[in-house]
């Protein structure tokens, strides 16, 4: 068999000892590489039922065989450890120059465990590696770490995965950035990067991505690029990016305002893709060797009144969403300042809008008062407080201490009238699309291993509209359900679509990028793979390293002690209907639905009906028997 | 949507009325063709538990949108109904050249229900159709009735599915054949068309296949050819076709010998492929555009005793097994003499093969004698005993009325002693393929929906050998299990493998061919589907494809009154070990093995774990939500 094979990396950060792996090409096969590869090695690897932030846990960074190819949308990794916020397994795309890098530096992982006796950095260069001091760095913002490290090892085209502060002091949604704008955000992976004393890992080579038909390769990319010239929507989404969601959303009733109690937003053109476009932006951004360039780049020095920096990017929808409408905050200076401070410190957007909006309702309710938070009030649509707020949580300083251990912990502590208006599942915060407006999302946010995700399912646009040729590339015919609706067909979209994506995150490839190759989609998906491999790949054997992917972390979580009372959609969801005037006004998710559909979900993915854990059959089914060993 | 839509042809034959039909894009890619779409009408128009052999059964001849599309492979065409042997599903493919013709002619089906007031035949050519007399054809062998059609209505190009004089008499194991020696052979599907007072239907036409991207299949179909020519293995199959199996599965122990009792054959070179090459060959026969040509021409008028009509073909290795070593007939020319005899009356031979042996083995035991058989001594080994009794057989004369019920019924008759002689499941004779060194087979055998079949899952080489890319392609990577094993990982494989043959007989393609379009084969297959119809379809959905079909099956039998007690193997498998010195002699099936594989088979289908029988949320899973309705 032709084909592919790499090398891992492993390191034992508390010995300071490194080895190199180099699997066979039938682990290559099975386990392909980045999400599929993270969960493999985090479930072989690390004891069950060890505290997240201690050092057993295990911290893996991978790419796949089609990293580095030089087409739109090979430029991404996998992040994956035991979440500090879930108790599960945390697994989180990034994209940027970083994945690529290692590639090209002779690697396919890292996999890290233990803890260094101080701070450290990874130093990776050409199949050279080498654990270096990082005291000196401890503490500062990711743009000076970022130029520090430049500097000290003197090369500029040294790609950067790091933490920040906000990693250091464990903040349990922490998060590992790329060149600054790019992130593995969700989870809390940069609290348990920090929790091992590893500040960055730097990489950087000289090499190739080892690809069997480059020629075929380069025609792709080409046929790719030739798309976002042309093609009306890719154009469109390279002008605007993700932020062309806000409109549509608002005008759906998914978009969070208020902390979850509206879906539709009257001032929504406040932060819609038109007004940020007109006032802030400085053109597309875009990971290596994309043509899509979905970015946003912002202008530097904006002073109304806050001045950004424009080397950390400017907010994606998730950001606009979460520290914008769910917190009412219409202000996109206001936005892009906890932006910035969010990627200085590095933590997820989506998490410390959904704890700054609940606290804001719990202000609004007379829970917590400026006396709780040392003087701060924290009231809906006040863009300084957010401002402030986003700083005390990345420097865990005074409120934002509390505040840095999300929603969950927080009302944890403040008691059960706070409960009423958490939302999150597994601890986890949602991220910006009503589960009342959209039936997929109700679901995954619920189901989802590493808790609610918004890229782990498509989004009801497919299945809502004219069956397209992704959805009946993996048989789903059933067109035009109501996008609210929780019908057993929405259990199989969501199923069939997670699976795929699952697959996509294992080869690490773009979710959006993939889109641009041609219409085909899958189909050529399958080729970029068969092109870079030399293997006959299909989209069976792809469809179902999307299912090994999710049962091993069905298998991770079960082993934690999850059950389906842990796929569970706050009591908020069922019982409060929407405040606002939009089609989705005065709506909850039906529980009879969501429960049936969840039922139908995991009946169709072969699960315990009871506790929704894999069954020893399954595993068996999808290549995993030594799981049920283990 | 681009891509593929046709006409089918609904006719009754009752009142003589006949209809087309232009299904909507969305049916085709839901059914496509073959298989599938035989089973989607028969769920959909034929009445539950109506005899199979009265006018409510309904009959459908149905091809896909490749047919036709001058490639090897391209030229199948399948029967489906209720069959006469079992109760539950026939479902048949064959080969020639009357698949090719039927889309010529303009249509992907033929739909027949109701039964004819005298014997008629339907011609179809160019569009047009007629219902005809055939009063003049009735009792005839299939030879002159070809050449009586071709005269009568004045075109040799003529291409004609008839039934013989075995199908008219109702044999439960008659064929259907085309072009003399192709066959819709097993489940007695022949009987049905007899029972409708249709004796053939003549196909002629002048169009060709539409194809979205016919420079694309021009250049697979040269690939093919030039691999026949130049590949070792594909250039042996033309010249030994599947005689080939002969020595390697008596040596491997699976050559059924003496009715099932041996899987070894010391005497198995008198009919090896060498020995048939050698004795009786003259040359290598072929369906429509075929470069591969895998049948067996015979040279005319061989005389040791018997002359054999070329015409009709040369007997397969199925022949050989079933009609040679399971009646211990050595004799090449007797087994090709039964071989014709069972073309001219157009029977399955696997089946006369069987009840042959089965009597045979009746008479050593002394449950029968000449006394009961009007004076023919039915001996292991008599080849002239053989060819006496396919021809009683054949016209219903004699014993061969009882004979022609088939092996069950006529066990019935004969009581308890003779049941445990009697290997069928669901009333239907096996492959000549030992389930004792086939565990396969042995599972397939039981859990089939339309009976024990030989081509309805892959044989055990590829599990049992290295992982090779077409099982990789369908994500079954356990490779070197032995090929007896019953264990698990052979469950899977006879689950995705039944999935991923009954898509491939859904989209009317040779099983053989499609193995020399080029190494990948899967992969390929689906490149010929997208260049034939412009649709972006992937392995994802031919996967499901063939699930459905498998469900639309199992459904149907479950109306039927089916459950898991008929997915079962006949006692002897489990009880009578082989008596070959073989290297699986002595051997049995493992009960305890089996019954795990057939758990974890339901269990890998998601069906009812006690029926069997799919349950309604599969059922919506794959699209057929109505079938639950029905």
């Amino acid at each position: 068999m032709k084909g592919y094979t790499g090398k891992i990396l492993h390191v034992d950060l508390s010995t300071g000892s490194m080895e190199v792996e180099q699997p066979p090409q039938e682990f290559y096969r099975r386990y392909v590489g980045g999400a599929c590869m993270g969960a493999y090695y985090l479930f072989k690897l690390m004891p069950p039922k060890v505290d997240a932030l201690s050092p057993e846990n295990t911290l893996v960074f991978s790419i796949s065989p089609v990293v580095g190819a030089q087409i739109s949308g090979s430029a991404r990794h996998c992040v994956t450890a035991k979440s500090p916020l879930t108790g599960g397994i945390a697994s989180s795309e990034g994209g940027g120059y970083w994945g690529p890098e290692l590639k090209f530096a002779g690697f396919d992982a890292v996999v890290l465990r233990g803890k260094a006796p101080e701070p450290v950095y990874l130093w990776i260069h050409d199949g050279e590696f080498e654990l270096r001091n990082a005291s000196h760095l401890w503490g500062k913002v990711t743009g000076e770490v970022q130029d520090a490290l430049r500097a000290e090892l003197g090369d500029k085209g040294i790609r950067v995965a790091q933490i920040g502060p906000a990693g250091e002091k464990l903040v349990r949604f922490a998060a590992i950035t790329n060149e600054l704008k790019h992130f593995n955000g969700r989870a809390g992976l940069g609290a348990v990067m920090g929790s091992k004393n590893l500040r960055a890992i730097a990489v950087r080579g000289t090499a190739k991505a080892d690809l069997q038909d480059p020629d075929r390769v380069k025609e792709m990319a080409k046929a790719a690029a030739s798309r976002v010239r042309e093609e009306g929507f890719w154009n469109e989404f390279k002008k605007y990016g993700t932020t062309l969601n806000v409109t549509w959303n608002s005008d759906l009733g998914g978009l969070p305002t208020r902390n979850w109690t509206m879906g539709t937003w009257d001032r929504r053109d406040a932060i819609s893709a038109e007004t940020y476009q007109q006032t802030m932006m400085d053109g597309s951004g875009t990971c290596w060797a994309c043509a899509q360039a979905c970015k946003r780049d912002i202008k530097g020095g904006i002073e109304k009144p806050w001045k950004i920096e424009a080397r950390y990017g400017g907010p994606e929808y998730e950001t606009v969403g979460m520290v914008g409408s769910n917190c009412l905050v219409e202000d996109l200076n206001a936005i892009s300042k906890a932006n910035e401070i969010a990627s200085k410190y590095c933590m997820d957007t989506i998490s410390l809008g959904g704890v700054i909006g609940f606290v804001m309702e719990c202000f609004e309710k007379g829970i917590l008062s400026a006396r709780d938070t040392g003087g701060l009030e924290l009231r809906f649509g006040d863009g300084a407080a957010l401002v402030a707020a986003a700083e005390l949580v990345g420097r865990r300083e005074g409120f934002g201490d509390a505040m840095a251990e999300g929603i969950a912990r927080l009302a944890e502590k403040l008691g059960p009238e706070a409960g009423r208006l958490a939302v999150t599942v597994k601890g986890k915060e949602f991220p910006a699309h009503m589960p009342t407006a959209k039936g997929m999302m109700a679901l995954i946010y619920a189901v989802n291993p590493f808790g609610p995700d918004h890229v782990s399912t498509d989004h009801d646009g497919g299945i809502a509209g004219e069956p397209d040729e992704t959805l009946q590339g993996l048989g789903i015919y059933d067109g035009k359900v109501p996008p609210h609706e929780l019908s057993p067909v929405k259990a199989k979209a969501v199923a069939y679509t997670q699976r795929a994506i699952s697959a996509i995150d294992s080869w690490s490839v773009c979710q959006f990028c993939f889109n641009t190759w041609s219409i085909g989609k899958f189909t050529d998906l399958i080729e970029l793979i068969n092109a870079s491999t030399g293997w006959k790949y299909t989209m069976q054997e792809f469809m179902q390293l999307g299912e090994r992917r999710i049962n091993l972390m069905r298998a991770f979580n079960a082993r934690e002690g999850f059950t389906s009372a842990d796929d569970m959609l706050p009591e908020r969801m069922f019982a409060d209907p929407t405040l606002d005037d939009g089609p989705r006004g005065g709506a909850v998710v039906d529980r009879e639905s969501f429960l049936g559909a969840r039922e139908e979900y995991y009946r169709i993915n072969g699960w315990d009906p009871e506790s929704g854990n894999p069954t020893a059959s399954k595993l068996r089914e999808v290549g995993l028997a030594w799981v049920q060993e283990d």
